[in-house]
C-alpha cells in the first residue's frame, strides 16, 4: 500500500490564548504527511516558493515521507496564513492570507508516485482534485477534504468531484453549507446521495460522525473527541485527523465499516497530539508507541 | 431500592420548528418521574395549583409512579412556562414564565417516602435542596441538578449543597458559569473539587461527560448523544437523561464508574425518546423493551 497526499504547504503565523508563533511550518499537506507517516510511508505533493524559511526535506526526513513531489518553484512565493484563535478556539479568525504559489499551476505528480493505492486530496479547488484523481489510475481509495470557499464558489465542480471519490472528510460547518441541513445525521446522508461511499463529519471538540454505505445499507458511527484539558493550537487538527484515518486505512487490506471506525479513532488520537502544541511540535514529540497507548486510552474513556 | 424525585411540575407552552403545543404537561419532576419509572418505581414530590389542566394522578398511573407526594394546593396557581426553540433547537428562549406555586413553600415529603435510598433533587433553590437532603436520612445516593439562576443569585447556598450531595448533573453552560472554565474537562474537575463524588455534564446534541472520583482516582468518560435525525421538542431532555441514569442506578447494588457509564447510556437513550415528540408523548409511546433495543443500538453506533 502507498499513501499519497496533495494539498497546501504554508508559512503560518498563529495566535492562541497560549501565545503567538511567527512564520512556522503549516499547511494541510504537511500536517497530513507528518501525521500519517506514523502509520505508513507517505508521498507528498506540494509546492512552495524559494522564500520558504525551513528546509522541509530535512524536517520530514525524520519520518518516512517521500518529498520527491515537493516542488520549490523559482520566482514564486509561498502560501502564507495568519490566523487567530484568541477569541474562539473552535474557529480561526483569518488575519491575513496570501495564496501566492497556490493560485498558480498545480504541482506535478512524480512518475514514481503514479502507482499510489491510497490518496488524500487535501483541501484545494475541486477541479484540481478531479485532475489529480484522474492521474492516479491505481488508486483504490481516494478521500478528499473541501472548504466553504469551494462550496460557495465552485459548487458544480465540487459535485463532479464527489462523483469520483470514495470518501469525503469535512467539518460540520461545511457539511451544513454543502447540504443546507443543520442536523448532521441528515446532512451526512445527503452527502452520501452526492456520490461518496462514506463521509466523515468532523465536529472539533465534539468529535466526529461517520455515515457509510461501504457495506450496502447505511451505517452510522459517532465518536467523541479525546478529552483534552489543554488545547494550545487547533491548527492542523482536521488534517491530522484525516491523516491518522488514512494512514491506518492504508495499512489494512480490506475496507469495512469497522475498519473505518478504528481509523477514525486513530485520527482522533493523532489530532489530539497536534493540538497539544504549536505547529508540528505536538506531532514531532510523539511516536507510534504513544499513539497506540492513547488509542487504548480513547477506548477506555469511551466504552460502556 | 426506592427512587424519590422532587422538582417542578409545570404547564408548558412550547414552540419548535415542528409546531406549537399549548398548556401541555411539563416540569422537571414529571419528565423525571415518567422516564425513571421504566426502570424502577418512582416517588414524586411536587406541587401544583387547582388550575392544573390534567389529572396527573391518572396520567402517571400508567407507570409505577407513587403520587402521594403530589400536592394540589388550594388557592395557588401552577407553575407556567412558555418557551420557543424556533430560532435555536439547542437553547430555549423563554417567552414567559410564572413561578406561581414554585415561589411558595416547598411541598412536604410524605412519611412513607422517608426511607428512600435514591434521590434526585431536580433544579430548585439550593437551600431547598439542602433541606430535602437533610430530611432523607436513609438516602444512599443523592444527585442534584441546578441552573444558571441559582449559580448567579445563590452561589454560596449552592456551594453548601454541593458538599452534601453525591453527584451533580448540569449542562455545559451551567458548568462554565459555575467554574469559570470553558474547557469541560477542567470544569468537571473543578466541580469535583467543590464536593460531589461525580459530576455529569450534559452537552445536548454533543452528548455527555462524566468525571468521577467514586473509585479514588479521577476517571473520565465521554459519550455521544444518540444520533437523532429529527428532534421535535428538546424540552425535558436533560431531566429524562438524569431519569434514565438514576432509574438504572437505583436498580444496581453497587455504584462503580462502569455502572455510572451504563447509567449514562440509559439516560442518553431515554432522552432520545423524549425529544422525538412534544411533552411526554415520546416517553408515553415507548417501553422498557424499546429502551433496551435502543441501548444496544447506542452500543452499536459508538463502539470501535
Amino acid at each position: 500500500m502507498s499513501l499519497l497526499v496533495t494539498g497546501s504547504i504554508g508559512i503560518d503565523t498563529v495566535e492562541t490564548p497560549f501565545g503567538k508563533r511567527d512564520n512556522v511550518v503549516g499547511g494541510s499537506a504537511v500536517y497530513f504527511a507528518y501525521a500519517a507517516s506514523f502509520f505508513t510511508p507517505v508521498r507528498l505533493v506540494g509546492v512552495v516558493g524559494p522564500d520558504y524559511p525551513i528546509d522541509l526535506k530535512v524536517l520530514l526526513a525524520a519520518q518516512p515521507v517521500d518529498t520527491q513531489g515537493l516542488e520549490i518553484r523559482p520566482g514564486s512565493k509561498s502560501f502564507r496564513w495568519h490566523g487567530s484563535y484568541v477569541a474562539d478556539m473552535n474557529n480561526a479568525q483569518t488575519v491575513t492570507v496570501d495564496l501566492n504559489v497556490l493560485a498558480e499551476q498545480a504541482p506535478k505528480i512524480p512518475a514514481s508516485y503514479l502507482d499510489s493505492t491510497h490518496v488524500f486530496l487535501a483541501n484545494t479547488h475541486p477541479k484540481l482534485q478531479q485532475d489529480m484523481r484522474a492521474s492516479l489510475k491505481h488508486a483504490k481509495l481516494v478521500v478528499a477534504d473541501t472548504m466553504n470557499l469551494w462550496i460557495d464558489t465552485s459548487r458544480k465542480e465540487l459535485h463532479d468531484t464527489l462523483k469520483v471519490i470514495d470518501g469525503l472528510v469535512l467539518n460540520d460547518g461545511e457539511a451544513k453549507l454543502l447540504t443546507g441541513e443543520k442536523n448532521m445525521i441528515v446532512a451526512a446522508r445527503k452527502v452520501l446521495g452526492l456520490g461518496p461511499k462514506f463521509v466523515v463529519i468532523k465536529k472539533g471538540e465534539h468529535g466526529s460522525l461517520l455515515a457509510s454505505r461501504i457495506e450496502g445499507s447505511e451505517e452510522f458511527f459517532v465518536l467523541p473527541a479525546f478529552p483534552a484539558e489543554k488545547v494550545v493550537d487547533p491548527t492542523g487538527a482536521g488534517d491530522s485527523f484525516a491523516a491518522g484515518m488514512m494512514g491506518y486505512l492504508a495499512t489494512q487490506s480490506v475496507l469495512s465499516n469497522s475498519v473505518i471506525r478504528r481509523a477514525m479513532a486513530y485520527g482522533t488520537v493523532v489530532a489530539s497530539f497536534t493540538i497539544s502544541d504549536f505547529s508540528l511540535d505536538g506531532l514531532r514529540a510523539t511516536s507510534r508507541q504513544q499513539i497506540e497507548k492513547k488509542y487504548e486510552a480513547l477506548k477506555g474513556v469511551t466504552g460502556f
